[in-house]
């Protein structure tokens, strides 16, 4: 049996609520699409200034400003330890992140624009933080009014539906999280690793994401049988796979 | 992108605990690997003779054996409509079945000898079908034991972990059935059809599982966005989907 | 034993978010409870111009007010079909539906006004309807409202807690539907099958429901072994059954 | 609207673990089918002795045998208060409860004899009570048996599928429980007290179900809107409502 | 073993949707806490004059002045039984109740200036309670943001993550409660009655919660062997037991 | 707030199915309970050779007798590691595992020989395990027998009902375990490795389970705001919590 192949054609969207979600949740896969040559297109919504920079705002004199400087510079060094180089900003507030309808404007114009087969982002529960649950609503309902042919919005065309795969939230037991789909990156991991270590703050996090894609490894390996696999990432479905064969 | 392909090194395993069952839930995509080329092995557990042979026993004069008799006529012609060569039949008691120790024994060696990549049997629960709950465990549990080197059984060699997925019941929500793999069946749906017809005397089932091919060939398109899908097959998994790129 | 019965002091409302909802997920019911007498009063929300009419889209040249036109007339034959009499279409946006204090207002004063004994609504998940969804909590909220003596609202007098039953969503497992009531609509299968036609272009629909009725009426003989039974709607209940006897 | 009506021709099958059960989880529901005229079979399959007769096993010189005599006293005293004359005792051993091939014929027997339209039994959870358990799988699997025809049994003939309603469990949510039906006992309430009384040494059980009675007849009120249930019991299903009408 | 001890280090903060529900859902746990030293802090958001005083408004007279200043007596009155001192009444508006950007502010700087151990507030579901639903997610929210350095507000200091724990909804099984949490309140049940009391109108819910201590009572004898136990209070968590030992 | 404490009055007695699982889901716990004076009873059911000793079996000349001696061996000096000196192996088979009567009157008699506060066994599912299963169900049913005065056994008073905490499965997610109970090991934690370590030929899991106390430190830091936790293991409940006070 052979593979689903990644190719020039494969259109991946991947959203990520805050500045580093799509590193500690996604970062292998992403690495792996651009080497087999996937089309990846990243939409940052949020520096996470607010929620997850704890670190920098021991400085009592920080500012806003400078927090979300050091966070566009971690974001721009991951990005090329991943090979992304389409990716945007939004600079949305978060904790509490909130989307208007500008916003939802603006999402089901990216996936008209991009097209993308497969998109990434956050699942619909994760038991500590609220803006990853919004983000998952907002990203999903984008792409169902995106398939409408009635939900008409200048230079643009109607998509098909895409496949939406969930992240694994930070504590996945206890945010209903269900490994459906495990992902192998085993040779991407090393680039994983160095995006991973663009935040140097947050070493507990690089600690906690490198047992996680030991973990998954293991898993995968277990689930499979097949010995290769040392390092992979869980995700979640949106809905059921259809295809023409098992897989 | 491209999806997985089913060739001559493919193997398939299907476990049946009634004479039907096979037919029912996945004579599409049976008919559709053999068509592919895929090596196909059926195992028949029973005749269904007491639980899935109502209408033969209107007759009172029936006799178990000759229900038999009739049952293993419809299989032979459905096998045929499907392209499968490669079967055999049980015959265990059902409603209720019950597997022993030598049972066990022979599914583990089935599985060792056929190697299979995919198992197709019952998922675990059955709101109306003890008997199909019964296979579900008994089928898993084998392929969980021939995994194991220490499980030692004479010419026989360790399997690799065989990916598993679930027939849907006849009564999908209240057995919690979940279609979590749906399989596109538009090109031997023909066959499916005539495979069901070599059961004369359940007309109702017949309607029944036309009406199920169409719904879940429905859902495929709008699951997927592809419109060539006209009649599906639904399934559940019992582990993720471990692999290199999302499907 | 002897059914409930359903004659003139019977009250049903039916809420339905788009156009053609409360055709195929209660058609035959409601023609049935008109049939027996009942006081049937249906609330169509929008004419599901932007999420449920993509087929007249397709024509470049459509405009809003030419879908609502033709969403109108065939809202007006379906209820024909059907016999209801009493109805209204609010002319809400679709996809995305939102609903205001005014509209909030409006549905509690509705049943305060109509005093039903049982509404029937969408359930409160549909995996890829976020209208239904927000209808669901929407009706369900303005029926605990109603029954409460401190919701003071000009003109209305509080109402007894309705019965709330839920909708088949389009694809029942994924949105956690189960069919916790089912109710037999052999009688008035055929004014179903007339009102559905009256949305020519979604034949697709049709034979999706169509199919829909014949697997649940044949899972309604299994379930009480009443052979009569050839087509039938399911339904979830929003709370338990309270009554004097088993049913 | 009105009510199913019980009558001379409603048929009630009970069938309870142990001594007790039928009273704490049934005992109003039960008379009041008695009261109005129906025919209710009570199967007790063990007395409880060992697992449900804390009290007198406190009597160091206590005997398996004298347990035995006290609880049959207390059911007979107990089916007096509640009108039941129909009831059969097994004498199974409890705290384990097992079932033998004899055991499973015997049931199915009695269900094809009674041809019930409604058991009464165990639900399938009982997050203390191993034994309830296996008595909610027997009777069910029971129940099935004996709707096919080709389970021959002799003077016996097939009957139609009951509904299975399962009892309240002692500790309702960590076993899962759900009220689905919940029954008004208001008019038989007392009756319930007096069956209860019957079984005097567990004077902290008669308080429970006094409290669970008032409760459940609260919850019947709040999700009725009638105010004349004073008292109920609740119950699960084991499948959907079937019927021509809401309910 | 030796249990968790209350002293005058304790701080829990409870925060009561309407006016009645810390009594009603953990009276008999506040009184202990006092009891014990601990420093406890209500926070009332409503005087539940829209949702939760029928009663009153039988009078067509009644103004919602007037009701209001009912109910603020009766909170006096019962919050002296449970010798609660420091508590505040918000006055929003219930039924529907929400809550604005500086609501939240508000309950962020409540919980940062408390410093609270323990949370108590409404569990996520309540099966007839919006506004109980949406202040559950309320308080959790403000909990979460209350720990994040990078939310910074004026005079307030980031407090630790407070366990939280959710009060039982009216109606248990159907709201998807479980009772994780049981505290006995044998030692100041008498007080909790005595604050009920202080709700006059309202006697049948005296004797629902009445009941509800003495079957948490009995389940927290049988789940821990502990025959003191006479009254209980129940809860569920919102996440993990995090500690040194089991308890 | 002060925690409970474990002293020399603290029963504990830890089931596990094979040689390793004590150490890999719970020997920090364990060994912590030693440190601090507890009674630790240990009982292995057996040595895992044919499920869990893939390693050894990789010896074609290998003998069940020569894997059972390393087993012991290995077990012997990872009692020693942990402090464990009360310990019995009762060398049932596994792969698949089965209880007897006897088996059963056995435990029952070593839960009323130790009147264990808190049992640690094997949770209610482990998706790749059937022995955890059988071993869970088996422990809690002996355990409920236990406290039942009509459960009579020569030589032994029943018990107290034990708190019963389940093993973390090898899979979590796909097990459907929930980390209720967190427990802190970083004092114990160098033993626990050691213990591992005892292991050697199981590499894999050494790192997998050495990632896992990573993982779960983590969580116990965020879920309480400690952050002197840095290794931790996970519990699930088998009933609620019961106690005096909130922990």
């Amino acid at each position: 049996m052979q593979e689903t192949i990644i190719d020039k054609d494969t259109r991946l969207l991947v959203v990520s609520a805050h500045a580093g979600d799509f590193i500690w949740r996604s970062g292998g896969t992403i690495a792996k699409y651009i080497k087999h040559g996937a089309q990846v297109s990243l939409v940052i919504l949020s520096y996470g200034a607010r929620g997850e920079s704890n670190d920098l705002w021991n400085d009592l004199n920080q500012t806003m400003e400078n927090v979300k400087k050091i966070r566009r510079q971690e974001i721009e060094e991951a990005t090329k330890q991943l090979g992304v180089t389409d990716y945007e900003i939004w600079d949305l507030q978060d904790y509490h992140m909130s989307v208007t309808d500008q916003d939802k404007e603006r999402m089901l114009r990216k996936i008209r624009e991009v097209q993308p087969h497969v998109i990434l982002t956050h699942g619909p529960k994760d038991a500590f933080n609220p803006d990853h649950e919004l983000v998952s609503n907002f990203v999903f309902e984008a792409s169902v009014l995106s398939t409408s042919n009635g939900v008409r919005l200048e230079d643009t065309k109607r998509s098909k539906q895409s496949s939406i795969f969930g992240f694994e939230p930070h504590q996945a037991e206890i945010s209903d999280f269900k490994p459906e789909v495990i992902i192998d990156i085993t040779e991407t991991y090393e680039q994983k690793v160095a995006a991973m270590n663009c935040f140097k703050a947050q070493k507990h996090l690089i600690d906690y994401y490198s047992a996680k894609a030991l973990i998954r490894g293991n898993q995968a390996r277990r689930c499979s049988g097949n010995n290769e696999y040392q390092y992979a990432e869980a995700f979640t479905r949106f809905f059921p796979y259809v295809g023409g064969t098992f897989n």
